[in-house]
């Protein structure tokens, strides 16, 4: 209901005047306190000398001022009775042995005034459902999806949200930003999604586990109820070591984790790319009820290229059934081979690029032996097709079985107009091939 | 300095007509001479009944008529004594066994008659040189790099170009189809791009190698001149069995490519994506001299993620030297860790983020420890900053070492800003930091 903001000033872009600007853009509906000993308008909000002179009780304090001055804002906090901090300020665990130390003394603070930390080092929250957005960059509207993500890094909240709003429309339910995670961690966040109405799959970036068992039972309950995707960095003796610098984080052994993951049924993402990419899916996509899958592409490098994705990550190339097999020669000309991957390059020459994948799509999709459909397109001029036309009713048709596309080049304008199409009729698109299968 | 198109016509976007357009677009300065039994008139040039009336000898011809009217052409240019021939019709090895015997056919009669066979089912040539481009999808001009790519597979002539031209105002110097490859076939290419002088780095796409030996040989010869990459698909059980039946290819062991790449210097890219993201860096930067990277990150997760590719891509974060560290320490913050990956964040709250890049740039690329240099950013409003202006002349400055850009999110105006303003510096900009370090 009510949130302090210490670290804002009267003219600067500081951290603490843009999380303000978030908490409006976000629509928060509860009371929002700068605080500055100055007193003074933050962006066209009284503010508060210290933390005890807000006039009402405050739920969460965030601060964002440099390190050495946290120390007697968190003596403030305990004056005004406030149990619920995020840090933003950096220079603790991540900044060295001295900044462990500090750290350490820090979390011994919170325990011994019952005070709940999140970070130091984080970039905090955004939450869709009540506004509460606390990032550190500038963030437009965010459309709300089932996705929750939070993890070690501050770019969830600030880039990539950025970039899913400017770049795709889309968003999050949900993204925290765990930073050094002294006390709040991601077996707090796992427990929490797994139970949130809003959150239909969940992502995770983290550098290290801070508490093994509790971490399995955490991801073991979340992930049978709904996905959970699982980018570790740290897999290399660099990594690691880079890892340890950034958050204070001992990564450990890879092959550990890896066998963790598979145990509690993590997916696990091998890349930043691959994380946000399987989470859309997720998002846009049914479950699919097996793993055959079915491929319309118009070219044959496309077959080939998502066949060879097929045997890589443990997925089939569906046996298509002999009614598919007379369907598609009906459509086909005579020469050319049947099967799956369905090649639809002749099709396209006899019928045109509309007719040719919406019936050859149609067939595929309604093959009991197809669990999901990779649709594979090249945009040439000549290729061109309204595909949320042709293909909305037919993927409509088919609601239990995900259909995931992929360009395989074109012109710009047909990539972008494609990419939207298909986002208007709920088909994710990918760069490649082996990014769809996978 | 003739070509003769056979498979146009006067009332439809015929492969043909587009071939002749895509001629004309790219400035071919030789005679064009559509064929068509009717006569009449083909995107405004008289077509001529029969090869055998074109009014001067013709140096090659382009043959996209549908495949049991091959033959019947086929006689014509041996009348018209044309000894070179693009067959675009597919119909051949790529559709089942009496495809596959009548491509034998087909190469016994031009062995007897002395006739270069591309194809069939091949999309051709495109050469800026000489403005020859057979493409049969429309394209706009494009610009010349030192990049030239062929394989078995039409996208790259279609799909692939018009993406490079459209997306990123960037081309190629020359691309092959080689469709099926029943006469000319990776080798040819191999050893012709070896040679041509326009040609800085080779990319390869192929489903199969057709002579081991000779392979190996221009594999070698043209790898030990300039970087050559290696696409090579049917790697797992399922697409082997895709690329037979998309060119007719029998793919072989992947173990045995991956050992024979190794021993000729081939770079293998795992993925198409890759494929073209390395040869634009090898088009783009200088080789660098050794393998030690320092990374400059605007986030700790770039830091990170760079690092850990590092170990996956036998790459060696530099260790930065002991003058290089007294440099960082002015810069950044007391509290700060020094060193490599380079966290710049806490510098751009000090400096601003044009002031922190260039002179953390500056820095470590002037370290004799870095070979080349990974920059990362994430394009918040607040992190903004002029890319070309902060960095050209410090990377300019550094002629003989790389540098690859990434970027981890940001709004969208700035992204495609930020790769504007990179590739006007001759900076690759990719969207991971594995993909940089890759």
């Amino acid at each position: 209901k009510s949130v302090a903001i210490v670290g804002g000033s009267a003219d600067a872009r500081k951290a603490g005047n843009i999380i303000i600007d978030n908490l409006r853009t976000f629509g928060f509906a509860g009371s929002i306190y700068p605080v500055h000993r100055s007193g003074g308008i933050i962006q066209g909000l009284p503010a508060y000398p210290r933390l005890q002179d807000c006039p009402e009780p405050v739920d969460i304090c965030v601060v964002a001022v440099p390190y050495h001055q946290v120390n007697a804002i968190m003596a403030d906090i305990v004056d005004a009775d406030i149990h619920h901090v995020i840090i933003v300020s950096g220079g603790f665990s991540d900044a060295g042995s001295r900044g462990r130390e500090l750290e350490g003394e820090l979390l011994a603070f919170c325990r011994e005034h019952g005070i709940h930390l999140m970070g130091p080092n984080s970039i905090g929250i955004v939450d869709t459902a009540s506004g509460f957005c606390t990032s550190i960059g500038t963030l437009p509207p965010m459309k709300k999806t089932g996705i929750a993500i939070f993890g070690q890094s501050g770019t969830f909240a600030t880039g990539f949200a950025l970039e899913e709003i400017t770049c795709r429309n889309r968003g999050f339910s949900k993204i925290a930003c765990m930073g050094n995670k002294a006390d709040i961690n991601e077996c707090d966040f796992l427990e929490f999604l797994a139970e949130d109405s809003e959150t239909r799959s969940i992502g995770c970036y983290i550098e290290s586990v801070t508490a093994g068992k509790r971490f399995m039972d955490a991801a073991r309950y979340a992930a049978s109820r709904k996905p959970l995707v699982v980018l570790k960095s740290g897999r290399t003796e660099i990594g690691a070591r880079a890892a340890a610098s950034h958050t204070g984080a001992l990564a450990g052994s890879d092959a550990v984790y890896d066998a963790v993951f598979r145990q509690v049924g993590i997916q696990r993402a091998e890349h930043l790319v691959d994380f946000f990419n399987v989470l859309r899916a997720f998002d846009m996509c049914p479950l699919p009820r097996g793993n055959r899958i079915g491929v319309v592409s118009i070219t044959g490098l496309g077959c080939v290229l998502s066949a060879d994705a097929c045997g890589q990550y443990g997925m089939h190339l569906s046996e298509v059934t002999e009614d598919t097999k007379n369907r598609l020669r009906d459509l086909v000309p005579e020469w050319a081979p049947i099967g799956n991957p369905a090649d639809i390059w002749s099709t396209i020459e006899q019928h045109g690029p509309f007719e040719a994948y919406r019936r050859m799509c149609q067939i595929m999709l309604s093959d009991p032996q197809v669990d999901l459909l990779v649709l594979i397109v090249v945009l040439l001029d000549e290729g061109v097709f309204d595909a949320a036309e042709a293909l909305g009713e037919v993927i409509a048709s088919y609601p239990e079985k995900p259909v995931l596309a992929c360009h395989m080049g074109g012109r710009k304008v047909h990539l972008e107009k494609f990419e939207q199409d298909m986002a208007s009729i709920g088909v994710p698109v990918y760069n490649s091939p082996a990014m769809a299968v996978k």
